[in-house]
């Protein structure tokens, strides 16, 4: 019955990325708190680099210096 | 004062079925708990069929399969 | 497969106003989008009133005032 | 290592506004709580109008009563 | 710099239980996204069996029915 | 009509420090976005340092080694 929410930032996350975590998770909570699978909900939200900050900063900004 | 967060797949969801939920949620809140609808607010967010997971599969696979 | 996550004061809520909001909720969104209520899932909050904030406010400064 | 999650109607934020809130509150937290920027995360989310309910309306019917 | 929220209902998860959730979570992202575990955030929240309703219950009751 | 929900870890936040959370945040938003601080709802949630990761770790070991 858990509920799973995933942010990452929208920088092209592939559909077979995305069923990835979604199982990944899945099987974690049930080989850690033996979680029922077919109840358990996970949601990927992918948020725009200009909506997500980590350090005062634009992650846009961020991966502008990094590139 | 209550925040009221709705998370359903993308699938269709028309502008008068967001303003039922809406009102219905309220409704609910004033008339279980007494909460000003004045000051209640709801969010509803339409998430992606490849971004939500039920028993560690995507929601676009589920549906082919359901079709 | 819908998620509804409730947020509200920790003002004396009793167990069965929270089953009320939890079949309230699944109810509407069965009537209003067919969703099935096997998958609905409900979370309620409770939020201590220092910790809730309106109109840049303590709710537990308003409750005073209010009083 | 706050997170901070702002949600406000997608009416016309611009890169720059989100970038001040961001700015904004990792500041806010590092002179309130002492908080460390470098690991403090926020996300902005940015709601259809149709998406969000206050006093059980759509904000879309609210702001055609206000124009 | 991904954001994951863990819910699940309270019913004894120690604390082990907990950082295995975590580093699992991490590591996945960095599998399947190359996310640097440094900047990973993992909240986990533990929710009342009173205030998780599923199929319109309390999973309170849920688990007298089950036992 | 802003939501804002701030994450912290619970680590002894005053009631004074709340309030100058919620009230900045509330005039941030006033300031960039010409938000109405009436509606705007700011929820602060304290969060255990057993159930707070960052990079795989719990905070509550990260906190023994930096003491």
């Amino acid at each position: 019955m858990p509920y799973v929410n995933i942010k990452v930032t929208n920088e092209g996350v592939s559909k077979q990325q995305k069923q990835a975590l979604i199982q990944g998770v899945t099987e974690l909570l049930q080989k850690v708190l033996n979680k029922n699978p077919a109840t358990t909900v996970v949601v990927i939200d992918e948020v725009e680099t200009d909506n997500w900050g980590i350090a005062g900063e634009q992650v846009t900004e961020l991966r502008k210096r990094q590139s």
